[in-house]
């Protein structure tokens, strides 16, 4: 990759110059200005929203970019990409080549964490023109003594430019240029139809015509966590072994050999703060607690503090940070819940009363979606009308900044979609600005538009539908949808098989089988995915006829025996292996659906750019019956024909076969 | 429609003063200005390019916006389109209504033939909200009154405010806070979620953080010619009916009464300048012009003159006024051929030799397509290298100029596609700044994205790719690309069924049935057809085993018999007839396809938005044989059940009929 200055173009000067509105009428200011653009450059994707939002990538992965590029007529051109991590001076080239149809694609692979940008060059292929004109002329037997002595010139007037290249290719245009000058015809066109002359041009020569895309686009590059980790989610609380005593932090650390055990690599808690007294939430979400009820950790706020504390039975800011530094050292990252709602205890409400909705006889309004009430729970408001509270975004942005002081880089966002957009698009922005390495995960269950938004606005990873798609139908369309449009460039979705608050209907029902199918498809299909504690176990006891579980630990501690019988322990620690193994379940978009003529069974492969890493996958949805059916072996994925036999390995039962045919059973 | 003047956002103010540079690091007053989108406006359609292009639209037509708008959590929201003339001072609103999925879709008529401008607003519809929380709280039996005291408020802010709606609506909210200042429970929830409340808040309630769309987009509105026309082309010089004879200004004049008794509204001509003589081609484009071979007219320019003087031959400025004025009168409009070819004989190489590309050894560049040379023709350059001659740009938007202040205003340009995109952006513009009413059709057969990008830069008008379409699968994908993608906005298509250049082999081996067929596509179709004359003769006499015609008018003079035997000139007037009868025919993007059982059938649908006018077309595209075929009759576009009947004529034989249930033959 080189370094290339471009300077500024007389546009942007002429802009920026006075004179400039004086000469309003003049129409050769605003044709030397609009004949900048001789190349069509349109079509560029990715640009979010007409550049409104950055496009998402990952350090140190080729970010692939697709232009249109086309002259006029039959003119040859030629593009490259141009991007630089914004605040450098100068931009990084990268070459684009033409695919089909006047589109082009090319590739940079940014290596820091931090925003980008990028934008598209396209210029006249004046050499190329060159040399197909003559070579078409000569094929058909006319004289071609005058386009030869115009290519000479076309290589003096390049070399005399010595607008680029190397200074070795300066120098080797000088010599060619004062080499054909007296040179014969013959001469004259061996060499410069010849490649090497072509390459040098190519690399070196003056670039006619040289225009830039009108718009820079923004790319928010991530470390690769975003992209790729699986996750797992317990209530400290419950970690003592003793539902009748509360965990503490200490309890987790004794957890983690487990957890790392199973091969994850985040572990995230729900609300560790303290949590209110005034209508705290009894067992199951009742509305009588008893004096020892834990409440819901969602409650946030009470006499001992509110976001930036730690409830007092987990253990102090010590305790917290030996968890930290435990798990750091077994390769897990902590994650934190960022929940914005208070309790009615929590300090903000006296400190800062206008930060609260109060209502006309002058009781704070609690959360409600009528004509349901959490009177456990008031919202922070952030705007006052129409006016923005710049206080509440700044003390929500400092809450962020809190933990991460605190060693904490991952966070999982509580219902984002209740609060004002533009909030994440700063706050994120804000964190990231000092923090690049700080992700956050949207959890926002609601309608597509919304999640996406939510996406753009910058946050690292989204949780997804994909708990209610469970047939062969949805789960293709779902990952189309989300591989095939633009959501693959902004929306990064983490396949969590259950959570808290989603004991889905199909693993009440499926048993055994049906969480090991439902592991499968999330750890395989996403590049992001995530297990709430207690479905290793196969646990899926619900309150009957909802998607919630019985005895949530959302509203008391639990304790759980961790080796009961028909666990999925060891599928969940291969499944995991598997991943860390094979560089094709890193990514996202690289999954391909094939012929499998069953309705039970979704038949999948996943694949790396080069094919090194591919694997299938046949994934029995039916958690009751066993499934056979006849398919495809994707011979033309390696270009194989159909009678062509290929080696496999059974990842499950580790043994290598043949399968020889593209027709199998 | 009300005019709304909508304040500068305080963002743009902002932006504006210098006092923020230093207020950069002071999260402050970011939080201000982005906290101002509180509403989610994205997915404007159209929006051609992110804004790039201005979309189309005709004088009088409504002009259809759809957005995505949406709020956080469960806000409800409600938005509109804000809509002007460039240049005017504040904006028009018109109304948007929720379609789907939070999907947004209203129209605005323009009424003016000049650039226009629109986007889009959207708020937190505050008092919606409050109307549906009361409501379902009343229904639960929950106690209202102190929600009903934040509607009164509500109410009353609002008349305070008096933003909004008629003088008559502010007293009305006034009265209306006062009267519910002191009413019971029962009162205030009867009045204030009544229906005329509701629409009272919402013509002059406050619109809660009210958020403007980012972009303002731009609108080009055509007079109604630019997307329903009926073109007709001849070459004036075999006017005179004597192949011997050049023809004049005035034989056309002769020729008037035919061709608008044929139904046509724009009579266009070929190149009617000065031809060159040096390298003058002979007949059927042959290198040895004899001394009375009249030349191509598109080798333009010789010692007479060049692009601004006409053939001595069709005579001079005054009989050239006659036919403008003569045309005029009977309905008809002039269209010129607009061909920036010069014949080696033009003045401007004389005038302006830096104009011209020369070659090392002091001769002239011809156009050439290598091997092929057009020795007959030197084309302008544009451009000296990277630097473009504005001198040039200036002389060619003079040629429109010139021609304009002789009564043309509608011009065929010659393969725009081999001229700079940037230079026909820059002088569409130019032109249609002075004179809004100038229509441009794009003569550009070529590559997908070069006649889009041709139609973004300002073209009013495009050919097509109509006369290679002909099987019921290559019109149905062609049109559904037409119609149903983002070209619909763009590109306004003119179906030629054959043009002095293209002799389509269908027509070559289809005789006068195959004329009818594609005569009733291209007219029924697009809103936009032509004809080259010849084609109501069934003429198609092919230079053998070309795409076209023998003996061409564009080498030689040629004489018809107007009566021929076998023509389908009733046909025509027919079709034209239709066209101006059946407002159905005169949109492009409201074509329908419907099943009808036979791959030679071709059946398809016309209708305007309220359906009064429908119209149903079953196009054998057999010209051989006859077809029949059991069809659909689409009952459910009226909301019929499929055993309904529904009484149809028959436009053709002229007879009313009726069809009894959905499947026919």
């Amino acid at each position: 990759m080189k370094k290339t200055e471009i300077k500024s173009t007389p546009r942007r000067r002429a802009a920026a110059t006075p004179a400039r509105a004086q000469a309003a009428d003049d129409p050769t200011a605003i044709i030397v200005r609009m004949a900048e653009e001789r190349v069509a450059i349109e079509g560029v994707d990715p640009e979010i929203d007409g550049g409104r939002f950055p496009a998402k990538a990952i350090v140190g992965r080729p970010f692939e970019v697709e232009v249109d590029v086309f002259g006029e007529g039959h003119d040859m051109v030629d593009a490259a990409i141009l991007w630089r991590r914004v605040g450098e001076d100068g931009w990084t080239e990268a070459p684009l080549e033409a695919t089909d149809n006047q589109r082009w694609a090319g590739t940079f692979t940014p290596l820091a964490n931090a925003m980008h940008e990028y934008t598209v060059i396209g210029w006249r292929d004046v050499w190329g023109m060159w040399q197909s004109e003559v070579s078409k002329k000569q094929a058909a037997g006319v004289s071609i003594t005058l386009e030869l002595e115009e290519g000479v010139r076309l290589v003096a007037a390049s070399a005399q430019a010595g607008e680029r290249g190397t200074a070795d290719d300066r120098i080797a245009l000088t010599q060619l240029a004062a080499g054909m000058k007296a040179a014969d015809d013959g001469t004259r066109f061996a060499v410069l139809t010849g490649e090497e002359a072509g390459a040098l041009m190519r690399r070196a020569g003056h670039r006619a015509n040289l225009t830039r895309y009108h718009r820079v686009l923004r790319l928010w590059v991530d470390r690769p966590a975003a992209a790729f980790s699986a996750w797992y989610e317990l209530f400290p609380r419950s970690m003592s072994g003793d539902p009748h005593r509360h965990g503490t932090f200490d309890d987790v650390i004794a957890r983690l050999p487990y957890v790392r055990g199973l091969g994850f690599d985040v572990l995230y808690f729900p609300p560790i703060h303290p949590i209110g007294l005034t209508n705290r939430k009894g067992k199951n979400n009742t509305l009588d607690a008893q004096p020892d009820d834990v409440g819901s950790p969602y409650a946030i706020g009470a006499a001992e503090g509110g976001h930036d504390a730690l409830h007092p039975e987990l253990g102090g800011f010590e305790a917290f940070k030996r968890l930290i530094d435990a798990a750091r050292e077994q390769g897990l990252e902590i994650a934190l819940d960022y929940a914005l709602n208070c309790s009615p205890d929590h300090p903000w409400i006296k400190q800062h009363p206008d930060w609260f909705d109060w209502r006309p006889d002058g009781s704070i309004r609690y959360a409600e979606n009528p004509p349901k009430k959490y009177e456990d729970i008031v919202n922070v408001r952030f705007y006052d009308g129409d006016k923005v509270i710049p206080e509440v975004w700044i003390a929500q942005r400092d809450v962020f900044l809190f933990w991460i002081s605190h060693g904490v880089k991952i966070f999982r966002v509580d219902n984002p979609h209740t609060k004002a957009y533009a909030f994440w698009e700063w706050v994120i922005a804000e964190v990231q600005k000092q923090h690049p390495d700080v992700l956050f995960l949207s959890e926002a269950f609601t309608r597509p538009k919304v999640m996406h938004r939510l996406a753009k606005v910058g946050f690292s990873q989204s949780y997804s539908y994909f708990t209610w798609r469970t047939t062969k139908e949805e789960l293709t369309e779902y990952m189309l949808e989300l591989t095939r449009t633009e959501k693959r460039h902004t929306m990064r979705v983490n396949f969590f098989v259950n959570t808290p608050d989603i004991n889905p209907v199909y693993l009440q029902t499926s048993g055994r089988a049906g969480h090991q199918v439902r592991l499968v498809l999330a750890s395989s299909l996403a590049g992001n995915y995530g297990v709430y504690s207690g479905f290793e176990l196969c646990e899926a006891t619900p309150i009957p006829g909802r998607e919630e579980y019985l005895n949530s630990e959302k509203y008391e501690i639990r304790a759980w025996d961790w080796d009961r019988p028909g666990n999925i322990r060891d599928d969940i620690a291969r499944m995991n292996m598997l991943r860390q193994t094979h560089p094709a379940l890193q990514e996202f978009a690289n999954v391909e659906f094939y012929n499998m003529w069953n309705d039970n069974i979704l038949f999948y492969g996943k694949r790396t750019e080069d094919k090194s890493s591919f694997l299938l996958f046949a994934v029995n949805l039916d958690p009751h019956n066993g499934q056979g059916a006849d398919f495809e072996v994707p011979l033309w994925e390696f270009g194989l024909p159909d009678n062509a036999s290929i080696e496999v390995e059974d990842l499950v039962q580790n043994y290598t076969f043949t399968w020889s045919g593209k027709y199998q059973h």
